[in-house]
């Protein structure tokens, strides 16, 4: 089986391309383990991504290890599937192939049948000027900078002897309040609160305000009422501003712009930023809707038949975030499920049957954690909140990571985190500190000619 | 207490300044626990870097949070000590004052007693132009760079199917075969023997080269024969290519240049080379030596009194590997003990006692592990290797990352690692991919005209 793998031979059997390794792609690989076929899979990370736990990454719980394991290593004995590093640029659905970049050098993959599981990005909603400001939360490095962003903002705060400075260095924004929005929130709202408690001399680190700023009228939009309810109570026991109805009009250097009830105009100060709020379908639902009668929806996701495929390539799938069928929502869960769906549907046409059958959704359930012990979750009916559920949540998320193998080494990181009082992720690189310090100069002839006082006018 | 420190009221006591939180800066903070002073430690880092273990993030089995804990978390609970981010940049002995620079900003410390423990840098022996072709093993930073590098080594060998231009991505050349060298180079091809097997389709990992170089005619230059030795035949079982008598005299993109026994030169092709051979004091010696009565040794070092205090003023101390007395090795003991006999000396000064007490430094052993189970030890005269040494290495650093509350979840990646097969750390960023692309794109006229093969013509 190898050796028909190795490139170096001609293809034995049908080929499957794999556009991206999240939970779409990574599932349908997976479910195409037995079926005679060849699996390649092409994402630009080496690394599939437990994107439900980034934001524990950002606030120093896990490191990235914990939550990105190597693709190749989760598919090493799936011996009809090989892993290529690369960003597909292009589609041909014409041709029936792929094309990617590696370091600068284009490569050809032709393929018989294609899954589409290139996700979503960050969305700005047209102000992509915000990105350098506020960060979002969509991959490894956006975990990284927050993390160097968040650590880095209490440093400064211990050097600024001014509390009308030193106040935007300990407020911390984070716009939109859907479940990663609301989960970072309540991270470093725990985080100041009590991992960094005593850290600091020349102020108290629970000083520090968390604002969490939704343009909508609840938090967790698309869960049941109950749920959002007690999400909401439980982020103001910890002390985060809730702030609803609250549109952000611009974001800069020093702080954001606001919008409330759509009169009232506002400012906050605050050095450290961060973006949940909106989705954009990766712009290959553009190539596959310019070759095809499909038609992109406002997120730039792809219109698919009922059984995943597009209307008039029956051999093409879309999965996953950038598959748009029965507004499903944007969860693991359905990128999973359709993952499948698509791999077993071209299995079962290699047998002979042609059978079109339809993907049907299974809800299993939401749940959202927002501090130690408190956690929201809906399993069909049953409504369960406190402890309780963030056990559940605890059990369901070490379940999946043990499916990485990294069940070990993740639980000793929650347990220096839930039990004690540590994160042991906190690191800062250089390379982040010289990166805002280019920015810090760049824009200090912007900042008001009252430059900080040095250190030694505080004594 | 902690309202003498926090910036807003007249100093107190004894101030003293501690600048580098590494083994000696450390140290000498903990050490002064207790004494009626002051403490503010400055670091360019947010983190104290174990880094005897530097070489183990770099080959994805530690994550970078197992072996740089904050440094003000480690003094958390030492009230007379606040830590403060920022690069120094100026001493002024006569002024007794240092001078910082956070974000760009420059900030000025007065001290009433001063340890400089800058420590050392990596250093390319007047050829910095190597350094953007390999890198160094001293920071955080280089572990991550070095770890992206050495991951993507192996997935651009998947890509290419021309075994003359994959062989160079298989290739990995470590310079210097002091202790960083050998564990590094140990690590690499255990990292490609063990861990990464069953990972690649168009190739065996195991076929991976890790090639050592060393300039002098033995590998662990200052250890013991017997030591030196059993390390060399350990790494040749490894099946690591060990060349003595072998200098560098040229580094590119893709490859280097050496010459052998003064006489032969030869060319390594590969892609990732790894820079551990020399190192060079902090700059601060140069301006500690230009305003006192001290000089500087060739790696610039600072001479020193027998009590580690610069000539002409006792109130400034310089400890670690900054520091040259007694043609002491630069090894993390050493930093402990001058930091600690700092500490001591200030505190005895302080009680009235001005008695000067020599620096006397006792020798613990060194340790240098090769692979899993494999060590070489050497203790007072006690000499141990194989798996008794390799034990002892895991106590006495399992008992250094307790003293730092690391130990749970360190002891959870050596688990995964050294009795399973796996390593939980081998994320590469897509900044890391993203810079690599550019410098390919710059290099890219200057490489064969042959472009890499469409990956369709393999098949």
């Amino acid at each position: 089986m190898t050796a028909a793998m190795n490139g170096h031979r001609p293809a034995a059997g049908h080929r499957v391309v794999i556009i991206g390794a999240g939970f779409g792609g990574l599932f349908a690989a997976r479910a195409l383990r037995r079926a005679p076929v060849e699996v390649t899979i092409v994402d630009r990370a080496n690394h599939h991504l437990f994107q439900p736990l980034l934001y524990q990454v950002a606030t120093g719980v896990l490191s990235e290890g914990d939550i990105a394991p190597p693709i190749r290593e989760v598919l090493r004995r799936q011996h009809n599937a090989r892993v290529l590093l690369g960003e597909v640029v292009d589609v041909d659905l014409a041709a029936r192939e792929v094309a990617f970049d590696t370091l600068g050098t284009r490569s050809h993959l032709p393929y018989d049948s294609l899954i589409v599981a290139a996700g979503a990005g960050q969305s700005y909603f047209g102000h992509d000027e915000f990105a350098a400001h506020a960060p979002g939360m969509k991959t490894i490095d956006d975990a990284l900078e927050l993390r160097g962003r968040i650590f880095g903002a209490f440093e400064m705060a211990e050097l600024e002897p001014d509390p009308g400075r030193r106040d935007p260095w300990l407020t911390f924004v984070v716009v939109g309040a859907g479940p990663t929005g609301v989960e970072l929130a309540g991270q470093i709202a725990e985080l100041s609160r009590r991992t960094l408690k005593d850290n600091y001399r020349s102020f108290d680190s629970a000083q520090a305000r968390v604002v969490l700023l939704e343009a909508a009228d609840k938090v967790l939009a698309p869960s049941p009422e109950p749920l959002r309810r007690r999400a909401h109570r439980d982020l103001e026991r910890l002390g985060v501003d809730v702030r609803l109805h609250t549109m952000v009009t611009g974001i800069d250097a020093g702080g954001l712009d606001t919008l409330q009830d759509n009169h009232t105009a506002g400012r906050i100060q605050a050095h450290t930023k961060i973006w949940a709020a909106g989705v954009q379908a990766s712009p290959l639902g553009a190539i596959l809707a310019q070759q095809s009668a499909t038609t992109l929806d406002r997120a730039g996701r792809v219109s698919v038949a009922p059984d995943c495929t597009l209307p008039d390539h029956p051999e093409v799938f879309v999965v996953g975030d950038l598959m748009q069928l029965d507004h499903l929502p944007g969860v693991a869960e359905v990128a999973m499920q359709s993952g499948v769906h698509a791999a077993r549907t071209i299995t079962r046409r290699l047998t002979g049957d042609a059978s079109e059958r339809p993907f049907r959704y299974h809800d299993l359930g939401t749940m959202a954690t927002i501090a130690r012990f408190r956690a929201v979750a809906y399993i069909g009916r049953l409504r369960v909140t406190g402890i309780t559920a963030w056990l559940m949540w605890l059990f369901v998320h070490l379940a999946f990571l043990t499916g990485f193998k990294n069940r070990v080494a993740a639980s000793a990181n929650w347990l220096v985190a839930f039990l004690g009082r540590g994160r042991r992720q906190r690191t800062i690189t250089q390379q982040q500190i010289l990166a805002h310090t280019h920015a810090a100069q760049g824009s200090q002839e912007a900042l008001a000619a009252d430059p900080r006082q040095p250190i030694t006018s505080r004594r």
